[in-house]
């Protein structure tokens, strides 16, 4: 079986810890890949010099916008422990670095612990009674959701309705590619931006760093998600999601800080 | 005037984008260096190089720990924008690596955006009404509180109470230094576990990755702090923090990934 997301982050070793892949412009929103997209290649690459199968914490500083076309990548392990690895990487595009990602890696299967703690699935009808996200105007073309499907809570599905900036929903790939932690980490970055919920589209939102924590290998199925905007400040906003999957676990949480760009992006 | 977390974080440089230390055992809980203070000198440098005032972001992943005495600091410019500038860098100390950063920078001084949303500062008595952390039995000495005084919350302040993993309290430096962005970032990991409010000491919770968001220059006084576990899976935990200054406004925010390990630090 072949699945979009695996052909289409596929690297080729070019060196030590030197790899090319080629990216497809079939993930893009508007003109600019998806940044989670963006960041599975080097994910992968550095999952596989990390010495532990799973992404735990992912930093990634978003420099410049990528485009579909060939990319160069470089990795770096920093520390390889029995418990934790920590590698750096960097993705680069014509000679200009577009991200920088810092991350550890561990086995996510483990015992239950001392103490679990978990967090209320957001309340979302099913996904059929959700609005398909390609039906919504979000002001920019989306290529994307030919390899995304996401239905979103008919409440946050009208932009600028005033409410909380908050939006709720179910993903996938469309080929129902399995869901993996890796796969999670491209969910992390696919929700459109809460304050689009609350405003409408009021320009963009370029993130300037995300990290990830993936907390447990998911069940199989859809992966429920709810994004909200904690805290703005001036024209810098933080963004808080959490992802849960079919039983009702926390399977990964995201926190970014973006800027507030008003008019048409750059 | 002279301050203690300026001297004795300051820089000698060696070389292109290299400098040492010389950590001061002051700042310990138990034999290691608080993680905060071990940061500092490195951000410092990062700052130095970044072109812009103020940390943004830090992500830091903790690799060993620290000890008092000489430490090395590499860093590197990844982007120099106009907004945002982008470094990393990394502390070692006998030729092993202690941390490794990535940051963004900023000024932070801007005007009102668009969209101001604020966190309602967590409820807590007058700091004269609080526990000072001195006289808590925290199952360790804790050198760090001659330089940094703190006042906890008196429902927290009884190690293994039973109730919510949370820890609320009053922070500043004991000699006053005034309070900036690096101070925050320092302080983003000066509170104890909150674990350990809810379960006592069960053991040791080491970091594996901080990062902090800076959100504004604090007004001076005392700087409040919530802390609270939100989320633990296996032996991994989540703790998010926030900090106040005495205007009510946020100033920063923390989230870290730690690993529980039950028994005494190795």
């Amino acid at each position: 079986m072949s699945w979009q997301f695996d052909d289409e982050t596929t690297l080729t070793p070019t060196g030590e810890s030197r790899f090319t892949t080629e990216l497809a412009s079939a993930w893009s929103i508007g003109e600019n890949l998806n940044g989670g997209y963006l960041l599975a290649p080097l994910l992968k690459a550095m999952t596989g010099i990390s010495g532990h199968p799973h992404p735990l914490t992912v930093t990634t500083h978003f420099l410049r916008p990528g485009r579909g076309g060939a990319a160069e990548i470089e990795v770096e392990p920093i520390r390889s422990g029995r418990t934790i690895g920590t590698v750096r990487g960097r993705l680069s595009q014509g000679g200009k670095t577009k991200l920088e990602s810092i991350a550890a890696f561990t086995d996510l299967v483990t015992e239950p612990g001392l103490l679990e703690i978990g967090i209320e699935p957001v309340d979302l009808p099913p996904p059929d009674e959700c609005v398909n996200r390609r039906s919504l105007d979000q002001g920019v073309v989306l290529p994307l959701m030919d390899r995304v499907e996401m239905r979103v809570h008919p409440d946050h599905a009208v932009a600028g309705h005033g409410g909380e900036p908050e939006i709720a929903g179910w993903i996938r790939f469309t080929d129902k590619r399995p869901i993996d932690p890796l796969g999670l980490t491209m969910f992390a970055d696919a929700f459109p931006p809460p304050l689009f919920s609350k405003l409408g589209f009021i320009g963009w939102v370029p993130t300037i760093e995300l990290t990830v924590h993936v907390r447990r290998v998911p069940v199989q199925g859809w992966i429920r998600g709810h994004f909200k905007t904690s805290e703005t400040t001036g024209n810098r906003t933080i963004e808080d999601g959490v992802l849960w999957d079919e039983s009702g676990a926390v399977v990964a949480q995201a926190r970014q800080v973006g800027l507030i760009l008003q008019g048409a992006p750059s």
